[in-house]
């Protein structure tokens, strides 16, 4: 830290990512990635000519993409943002709808950046906390009075509120804006996206960094109503309007011409799911059961073997669970059928 | 906007960015994109096994990109930061070194965005005027007591300060961040680089989006102190850690192992200058010298000929000066001597 940076981010702490190992020997399982490459059309996009065009900027309104967006999901081109990743989409809801010391409130146990982004802009944070049994109750966020962020499906419990549950939040704070992530929607959740039309005060953000295996290209979205979509646009355009690349912007949009494929993934990764969990059942009772994200979301370290650091001594990368009352456990990100059986196969070696 | 908006982000007036048509009639001249594509090698990076590796995030320490630009510039990697375009790394600057009270100074023409960034962060600007040949007086910023922000050389006039005039401004102010935005400096410019290894207020930003060829890829870096740059890394692990994709990551250390190509380029370009600024003085005198980036910096709207209305409805995108004190002025990329040809021929026919 520098004698010359500004006094009002001397307290950050930011965000710690999940560690990328640079080589490929591990099974990584850290940092619920899609275990499938993306679609054809996806790498057929890579192609020389898009290669040369690199030279020109991005299109700024990102037209193609939000246009393939708004198609997906039945609503205007006016009602879609695009973000350099999800977490741009977050951060610029948070500036946008916390940080005048309205505040915000999110679960206690819910992704770890909501409370780096409300750090960074000297926002005041109410955690709500889960239930004993990690269960969101829509009823603890009745008439907050401030901004509310909700990952549906949460992560890392993989529990998942109902659309109709979602839309109750909604309707009892029409004085604030609710967020809902909906990274991990596609594995089983139900999407909020249907009640953006009917509710000025709902923002919901989604990327394609799991269920469309494009971690690597940065892109998220949100959408809501188009004065909401306006408010993100002001800031993008005040801090980086090109925030998306040329390259992503093409990929994106070829991956949306092929759901078809995504779908059979994010069944695949579904199904794939009850194998660590009922091999985990041999290994360390209690088992998790499986939820509505990409990941197994909550197994309790009983042994070294089943730590993060016993885990990765034997090649596979596992997540430790960020947020402190969930310190104690760790997060597997469910991979192909085969990355799961080695997995279960390495640790019963280590136990 | 919205009912919900942040009471202090009301009033932003965002970025203009440069207009880019969807088709590609027009012989584009208006946002100082290189005419050269990128390097063989970077198309080469364009490959399928990047394309299967998207499904995983892009390393969020970028250390081979960093490590490969710390060679470039004999700087250490500590001592090098990459941004999602370097108005990102411009936008952190601003936060980092202004947005407590302290405020800014910059030229009051010169690259439009830094009074956008001020305005988000709610930074109290002082704008310094050029002297009235356009030129940057050096003396005009001694002890400021406060950040000062120079583009180097200057856009739109094209004109540079040496680096002895810079280390100058850098050496009176020592109680400042000065940042010296080089986006241009490859085009005849001298490059502050080697000062920031004894200036522990000095940052200098240049990007891939001007002589290298991928304003498309968004790729921009700061280097100075390694204490600065912890600065700007505490900024982006708080809003973005994976800010730049993993294709933009590997084309740009791709482009930095072919520095000849891009050389050349850059010698073509400024070889080409001379054409236009030849040509004008047949259409309308007074003709501009060629300045230090890669653009004809300062025409003056003689006719609705040479206006951006006249020169577009000859098929050519040229740019509007944006700020307020050059408005009258129109600034002509340099493109490929054929361009330049095309241009002078289309314009001739108008007037």
């Amino acid at each position: 830290m520098s004698q010359f940076l500004n006094g009002a981010l001397r307290r950050l702490t930011p965000y710690t990512p999940g560690e990328q190992p640079r080589n490929q020997a591990y099974i990584k399982l850290n940092t619920n990635e899609s275990p499938y490459p993306p679609s054809p059309g996806v790498l057929a996009a890579l192609n020389r000519a898009e290669g040369e065009n690199l030279r020109l900027y991005s299109d700024p309104e990102a037209v193609e993409l939000r246009e393939a967006l708004a198609a997906r999901y039945r609503v205007e081109r006016e009602s879609v943002f695009v973000a350099n990743g999800s977490d741009e989409a977050l951060s610029f809801a948070f500036l946008a709808y916390a940080a005048d010391g309205r505040g915000v409130a999110f679960p206690d146990i819910s992704y770890g950046f909501y409370a780096v982004f409300a750090r960074l802009y000297g926002i005041p944070v109410r955690q709500v906390p889960l239930r004993a049994d990690f269960r969101l109750a829509p009823e603890d966020y009745n008439h907050l009075h401030r901004t509310i962020v909700l990952a549906n499906p949460n992560a890392p419990t993989g529990l998942a509120l109902s659309r109709d549950e979602v839309e109750g939040i909604v309707r009892a704070n029409p004085d604030a804006v609710v967020v809902v992530d909906e990274a991990y929607v596609d594995f089983g959740g139900e999407s909020a996206v249907p009640l953006t039309a009917r509710y000025p005060n709902l923002l919901v953000v989604q990327t394609f960094s799991k269920s469309r295996s494009m971690a690597g290209a940065r892109l998220g979205y949100a959408i809501g109503d188009a004065a909401l979509i306006q408010d993100l646009e002001a800031i993008r355009f005040s801090t980086n309007p090109y925030n998306v690349n040329r390259l992503t912007l093409r990929t994106g949009a070829a991956a949306l011409a092929e759901q078809d494929y995504y779908d059979a993934n994010c069944a695949a990764i579904v199904d794939t799911a009850p194998i660590p969990s009922g091999g985990w059942r041999r290994l360390a009772s209690p088992a998790p059961t499986p939820g509505r994200t990409s990941s197994l979301p909550a197994i309790r370290q009983r042994t070294a073997g089943t730590s993060t650091g016993g885990s990765r001594s034997a090649g596979c990368w596992c997540a430790a669970s960020t947020p402190p009352a969930s310190g104690d456990y760790i997060r597997i990100t469910i991979g192909t059928r085969a990355q799961m059986d080695a997995l279960l196969e390495r640790l019963e070696g280590l136990l």
